[in-house]
């Protein structure tokens, strides 16, 4: 039989089996958020009629006959019903990848009952509405393992997926695609797939949980009372990004994120012996974490059960639950072996496995008893919703103001006239570098937006990020708003990835070198890809940053990040740029921002404006009629300075020039035709580009005949203005290569 | 008085002070190749004359001036005269630090203990030959502390850095960068800044080091022997991918590796309370680390070298020395804050440092009796090397074979038609997958190429990087070339970094999906920045590699490297260019590449060729004449097979079509105008690219009045035929686009 073991003495002491039987109920049923399982039901029902009799929905004729279905099917310890239902989920998983001839049976068959004990025992959702707010969130770090997920969604009843999503698993046009992404699969909280960003992510989504908690709940009224849940596997751990994550969820003391590590030992290159011998359990004590091992996740359904109440008890602390399990459990010759990660079992090995488990049963077939049993959390789910929006009401009465404030985190819709918090300049405004121009703006916008909150990774007062009407976010008092992410950029972008995704008010920024994006490539990527509305704030955006040499200086940046797909590029040239672009951002909910910005000081230029930077491109000056300029300088945020001289030098000799500012080319590209023409004019092939980064792209929009001043090469270590000058980025050079145009 | 501790109670006992003592001579002086300090020259003088009697230099009269020389000047433990040594490195980077008015004096100043340490006492090294094969390692991960680095290269002798580059610091054109470049100044190993880089660095050189003692050392002849010595701060710790390092180097029991943990509690953002509180020493230990802490690294200076002889006695397990300094020790007002982390004192407070460490030198002076103390390293250097250089000609007597694959190794030299070994195919060779191509070409090379060493982060099976010649390296196995890095992408192109700059002759090879490039892309970029000529196997390169979708399948990644300064972005097309793109990578030892390599099947083109790859772009096809084409395709790797088609349907058309490989934007852009013309002439412009990527940039290559077909989306979860032909990844879509052309 299975043992359940906390990891030190003192801990077991401390949480003893006696103790968890004593503190079952109260834990399983903690005030004043009730899980509402059938059994509590019944001996908590004087409370539930009283919450009932406070809203109209529950008295509605359709629920009293939901409400009275619910007492007909009980929640279960019946052994074998619950066996049932974990083979239910491991061939749901093991006839979806049978199917697609293609996917990850293994995790799904080991972690079958974990999931099942989860969904049905644990987790608070509402099936029939996927994102009511107060839900708990469940997320699979170990994304390849979506068969789990998805066969558990289809058992508790979510309407994103059926029987027939099932079978289209891993197909074209299904919403049961090969990793779980949130934009495709309503009940997918977040995308994963590229390990350890789940469990970056979960830290995010507790990280929101326990600040609006914090900032919102009051006494008697725990309005924000959820838990965030995660598995996560070997892979995920050997990846930096958990412990960069974990540290810091460690450090912020966030009890309410329990992650279970499925420890299978295998990976996909055989036994994680040949390469992963630490112990991940003293790892996370060494991180601030509360760690329990059930060593038996096959069969142990008793100790994950108490682990997970243990884990719950401990508040102070995040806690990890490793969990061994044998990958591919069940299947006869397959099971505990690489073969079963990552590829479907075959005909042969499917039939050994259903003769193996005792499961008769045709492919995606789910029994009559085990579809009743978990039918009831459609009925529960509804109720507990109920419950919430009747608590919520109350506090509405209440504490409206905050209500207001938090309805408005809920749904994502932003206080009125918001932008005209923006501040504003005017060419005689004081020169200062865009970080701190950018300062000013996220200042400004702390005081309108609710749900902005953020920070930089070590660099808060080189980023300029620190929104000084409120304190740090800690470990005792989350309610503050500025988070300290320490030198985890990679973390930091996968935990505002979470916090994005958690509520859509909720609008995170997180700041670094722009440089070291290269560190947290791989959260950028899947914030554009996840729809999340992250806004990164990336100072020293150039060779401007000077002494600290090529280490440091972006070069080919803002072309790798023009080239990925669903992200706005923004690279402002001054205060009023700077602002615009902080409103882009703002109202770009579903597609994430990356604010280039100067470390150096930069005039405030006449000719820019809110509007034009909206479009992408826009004209700044230009002294030629009719659309024919001789000439057209085209820069972005420092050199546009350069260009906006250039231009001025070059009139003094006679030309017509434009000058356009193209702060964003995606916004750009998003013009009608005839707004492209009007800026950049076909018939004027005469262009010269400056920007202090890669040429690589430029050529789209110089054309063939124009000249693109760029810098194809590393940086150096110098001062600022030196670099400049040795690798031509200046006025000069600009009106030498529009003199060679026109 | 500082106490000095082990971490654990068994440790503590285990090697205990008087053990210590016990070891002291065998540690610091073990057989047979000895550290020779002016000490133990003279108890080692018989042997000493023995093995100059061997060596013709070692009997000129240069030399033996100077080795009389040394025993005038001896190693001393006159506490005054370190504390004088001490000090001038902390004036030399307070000085070099105000004169630029930028840089970082905190870790100097706080480090200058150590550094003494290292540099006098413990490091082997010849100033005089910087790049000595056997010298120990010595790496500053916190690479903004550069000046204590710079100041002990100074007074070691090294000509790198005389007073003048001091007094250059940070200025253009200088060897005295803001952060360490080792392309920049002899003496430093590697290119650290970025934060987290140096200590993953450090396990590729001490990876090395145990790979090519267990390799090539015999009994008697310890040829390669030597330590790797990092130190590493704050910042560093909270990296994702110092974690990643470090436990693949606790795996591996990388014992000859020692890294010093600076612990001074203050990063950027101030004390690092505010987001890093885990327990550093328990995590290393959980690495399978040896923990020593220093609890006074400021004085106390024998706790510091019995922590480093505790540590050099640990065989079996890299030791991390936790050393807890003041930063900027000796500022009376800055001292242990963030003021003094990353900006120059000020004269006024340098004026109140001198005054309080009782300095009354000028800038940059290295008073007499420091200057003559540290005379002697170039000397004890020059006979280190030497008697290095005996030992190695008994070697080759002994082991000739060995010690001429060592010499190629030490060398860089490849043997002399290497590049025959690589295969070879015709269009007859049977259709395979570029990843399987690359698979008979490593094994190809790994025959023929001494230093060839890599391997997967835990995709070895679908990256196909496994030489079957070899077994794994693993941590009693050492001698064998098959790396297992685990799910640490990051670390592992750090590792491999580390590698490439360990010995000229070392062509370290990592491999993952081309799409987690994004978690290692710093790593990557290092390569370029400091010309690591590390070879990146990236498989699975595009929608091709089908059902796991849009989180595994790369877009605007081979945009974003061809952004990338001095690297090489290489997508064969079949076999003949997948070898031909190992030839040039193998030939790039400045340079790294990356191989974009197929998941899915791919047929031999006709027309293909070596050469052709070696420049980049070529023709492979064409029924044109007097290089004037109707049109011109162009494709890179998968796509180059639907090019080939597309021409094949359109000359049936009657339509005189070019098809061109660009497998290598960049050396392609390297040829002469002439080979260009040739191959693109200008005259024709109507073009259509297909590749199964970002079109970003491909308006360079196909002018104004082409068309580029490309993918400018996120990919999708399905069987990739299906997803290429939804995405219009098409012959069909290449032939309508040529003839809306012409």
């Amino acid at each position: 039989m299975a043992t359940h073991a906390s990891c030190t003495l003192s801990r077991a002491l401390l949480y003893s089996p006696s103790l968890h039987r004593h503190n079952r109920d109260s834990a399983t049923n903690p005030p004043p958020l009730s899980f509402i399982s059938t059994t509590n039901l019944k001996t908590t029902s004087v409370l539930a009629r009283a919450a009932i009799s406070r809203r109209r929905y529950l008295t509605s004729p359709e629920f009293l006959v939901r409400a009275a279905s619910v007492n007909s099917v009980e929640r279960t310890t019946d052994s074998e019903l619950v066996e049932k239902s974990v083979n239910t989920i491991r061939f749901l998983a093991i006839d979806a990848v049978e199917k697609a001839n293609s996917g990850h049976p293994g995790l799904p068959m080991g972690c079958a009952p974990l999931g099942h004990i989860l969904f049905d025992e644990i987790l608070r959702y509402n099936p029939k509405n996927t994102y009511w707010f107060n839900r708990d969130r469940f997320l699979l770090s170990a994304g390849h393992g979506c068969m789990l997920h998805y066969a558990l969604l289809h058992l508790a009843g979510y309407d994103s997926i059926k029987e027939e999503d099932l079978r289209a698993f891993r197909q074209w046009g299904s919403v049961t695609p090969g990793h779980p992404e949130n934009f495709e699969t309503p009940g997918i909280e977040v995308t994963t797939g590229p390990l350890g960003q789940g469990i970056a992510n979960a830290v995010g989504l507790a990280l929101s949980e326990k600040h609006l908690a914090a900032r919102f709940n009051r006494p008697g009224f725990e309005i924000v009372d959820h838990y965030t849940y995660v598995i996560l596997g070997d892979g995920c751990q050997m990846e930096g990004i958990s412990n960069e994550a974990c540290s810091l969820a460690g450090h912020l003391g966030l009890g309410k994120l329990i992650a279970f590590y499925d420890d299978n030992h295998i990976s996909i290159d055989g036994n994680t012996e040949i390469a992963f011998t630490e112990s991940v359990e003293s790892r996370f004590e060494a991180l601030g974490w509360h760690v329990i091992w059930v060593k038996n996740g096959n069969l142990g359904y008793d100790d994950i059960r108490m682990a997970i109440k243990e884990a719950k008890a401990v508040k102070d602390k995040p806690s990890l639950i490793k969990i061994t399990t044998t990958i591919g459990y069940g299947s006869p010759n397959k099971a505990n072996s690489y073969s079963v990660h990552g590829s479907a079992l075959g005909a042969k090995e499917v039939d050994a496995t259903r003769k193996n488990l005792g499961w008769s049963h045709e492919p995606f077939h789910v029994p009559e008893d085990v579809k009743r049993h978990w039918s009831r959390h459609v009925t529960e789910g509804t109720i507990l919703e109920a419950e919430w929006n009747a608590k919520f009401a109350e506090y509405d009465k209440k504490y409206g103001k905050e209500a207001a404030e938090l309805r408005s985190i809920i749904s994502g819709q932003l206080p009125a006239d918001w932008e005209k918090a923006l501040p504003t300049y005017t060419p005689e405004s004081p020169a200062d570098a865009t970080r701190n121009l950018s300062q000013q703006c996220l200042n400004a916008l702390a005081k309108v937006l609710p749900g902005l909150l953020g920070g930089s990774a070590d660099l808060a007062s080189s980023n300029m990020t620190l929104m000084k009407s409120f304190g740090d976010f800690q470990k005792d008092i989350p309610e503050e708003r500025n988070v300290r992410f320490g030198v985890r950029e990679h973390g930091m972008g996968a935990i505002c990835n979470g916090i994005a995704l958690h509520s859509p008010g909720l609008i995170p920024y997180g700041a670094t070198f722009f440089v070291f994006t290269d560190y947290m490539r791989a959260a950028i990527r899947l914030s554009a890809l996840s729809q999340a509305g992250v806004i990164y704030v990336m100072t020293h955006d150039s060779i401007g940053l000077g002494e600290d040499g090529p280490t440091h200086q972006p070069i080919e940046h803002l072309a790798s990040f023009r080239a990925m797909p669903n992200i706005l590029m923004l690279r402002p040239a001054d205060g009023t740029e700077t602002a615009a672009a902080y409103k882009v951002a703002v109202l770009n909910r579903k597609r994430p921002s990356i604010l280039a910005l100067s470390r150096q000081k930069l005039p405030q230029l006449p000719g820019t404006s809110v509007e034009g930077v909206e479009k992408g491109g826009y004209i700044i000056s230009d002294n030629s009629s009719h659309n024919k300029p001789d000439l057209i300088l085209i820069g972005t945020g420092s050199e546009l300075e350069i260009a906006a001289k250039a231009a001025d030098k070059l009139r003094k000799e006679g030309k017509t020039v434009r000058v356009v500012s193209l702060v964003s080319w995606e916004l750009f590209d998003e013009q009608s035709d005839a707004y492209k023409e009007s800026v950049l004019p076909d018939s004027v092939t005469a262009r010269v580009s400056i920007e202090a980064g890669s040429t690589f792209g430029w050529q789209k929009i110089i054309g063939e005949k124009g000249k693109a001043i760029g810098i194809d090469r590393f940086g150096a270590s110098s001062p600022a203005s030196r670099i400049y000058k040795e690798l031509g980025i200046t006025v000069d050079a600009v009106t030498e290569a529009a003199k060679a145009l026109c």
